[in-house]
């Protein structure tokens, strides 16, 4: 074995690398994005067992599972959206797999988010992100840490007559992270990668619009983000490798570095 | 960013470290375990649009999916089998995270499976891999070589008339690789980490008896084995965190560092 990989091994034996894992349980009663009635909906996670050690096989348990490619923590594709229907390898079984493992920053959002649950990230707020951790580097997955992980039933999801209201991106700041910044791919605690208002914004779903058509990737409804720090880590997200799919529910686990 | 990690991402920048896909494509025609029709059955994959930019959602494209959980390449956990059923933190969701990254060494027995399709890995095999390679760390995965994926069609579970005829490990061998070596899991190109005889064997499917009663994982239906060197390489391999789940499609990635 060669210089790195046996660090790394070495590194996680000795608990000096932990994993730190960004999923939620998959679940039948976990939220799932809520749309128009009069559009196809995301159906949550149902469960039905095969056998349980019975008469149905003797020495085992398993489980026929059922879910939307969008359900629970997951990964959007780029032709998941209209604007990267075209994008070349945009479909689970066709990214490259060097995408699956990479650097991820933390943009701590949580004041922000408490205060208003419509919050918007903003270039300015990456800017001054940037003055603390430095620039965010390219082709680096950038998490927008929100706490909305936190938040249990009816508070997640946070409807109301008008629709959803939790945090997301600027059309402005998701054009600077993908043009300016070249980044792989956003990630969110909520349960989108964009704003619960966000179709009223200019595009409507700037994340989904910006990132996929430029042929970045999505992550969604992950936990934990207090656990990473804001620049070091590194991410494990890997989608199952569903045949043309636009997305896929996965674990997402990070790399983190113990200092000293 | 401190050393270990930052080494990591800059190998894979530069490609010094290559990410090798272990996983079969998720799909409807990928073949699944065929079980005695008294028994429940493992259900192939099975994908059901719910919209396309279309009506059913005008700038977005999703699905609905269906398997079981072990369909396609998939993570045994111990509480699959009888022997794991109470072993602690033996389900999908309270596997500790840990786990799913770590070295992984490959026994080369294509020639054993390519003479005899029944031929079963003894520990005389893992001795002579030994003296080769050193011995087998703990905590590690094992994988069998076998080329078994290169099969097509009705030839990859290759039923007759008395069932399943494919590789797999002996009693002894897999005994020896969790008392003796104390490894993590194993993993094989089959459609299980059985041979398709072993049904016949003492105890009856010894590697799911063996390493599930320990604890232990098992890794199937992969492909791609001769990606991968003998020793050096670190496997990323994490199922859904499906709740009390028996185990999980997944991506199995492998890190694998070039010379020099
Ligand atoms: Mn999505
Ligand atoms: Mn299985």
């Amino acid at each position: 074995m060669t210089g790195i990989l046996a660090n790394l091994s070495g590194a996680l034996a000795s608990g000096r690398v932990e994993i730190v894992d960004l999923t939620h349980r998959l679940t039948p009663d976990f939220p799932v994005m809520v749309l128009p009635p009069e559009f196809g909906q995301c159906a949550p996670f149902r469960k039905t067992e095969v056998s349980a050690y019975d008469h149905r096989g003797p020495a085992w348990r398993w489980n026929e599972i059922t879910m939307n490619e969008h359900t629970g923590t997951h990964f959007d594709a780029p032709s998941h959206w209209i604007t990267g229907r075209d994008v070349p390898d945009g479909a689970t079984d066709s990214i490259p797999v060097r995408n699956f493992v990479g650097p991820v920053v933390v943009i701590d959002f949580t004041a922000e988010a408490a205060a208003d649950e419509d919050a918007l990230l903003e270039v300015a707020h990456i800017q001054a992100w940037e003055e603390r951790h430095g620039r965010v580097p390219a082709d680096c997955w950038v998490f927008l840490r929100t706490d909305w992980s936190k938040r249990q039933g009816a508070a997640y999801l946070n409807l109301r007559e008008d629709g959803a209201h939790s945090p997301g991106p600027s059309p402005d700041a998701i054009r600077f992270l993908v043009e300016k910044r070249d980044i792989r791919g956003f990630g969110t605690e909520t349960v989108g990668t964009d704003a619960g208002q966000a179709g009223h914004l200019d595009p409507p779903y700037p994340a989904h619009a910006t990132l996929h058509g430029a042929g970045r990737y999505g992550l969604q409804c992950m936990c934990d983000l207090d656990r990473l720090p804001a620049t070091g880590a590194v991410l494990l997200a890997a989608p199952l490798k569903i045949e043309n799919g636009s997305g896929s529910p996965l674990r997402v686990l990070a790399l983190v570095e113990k200092e000293g």
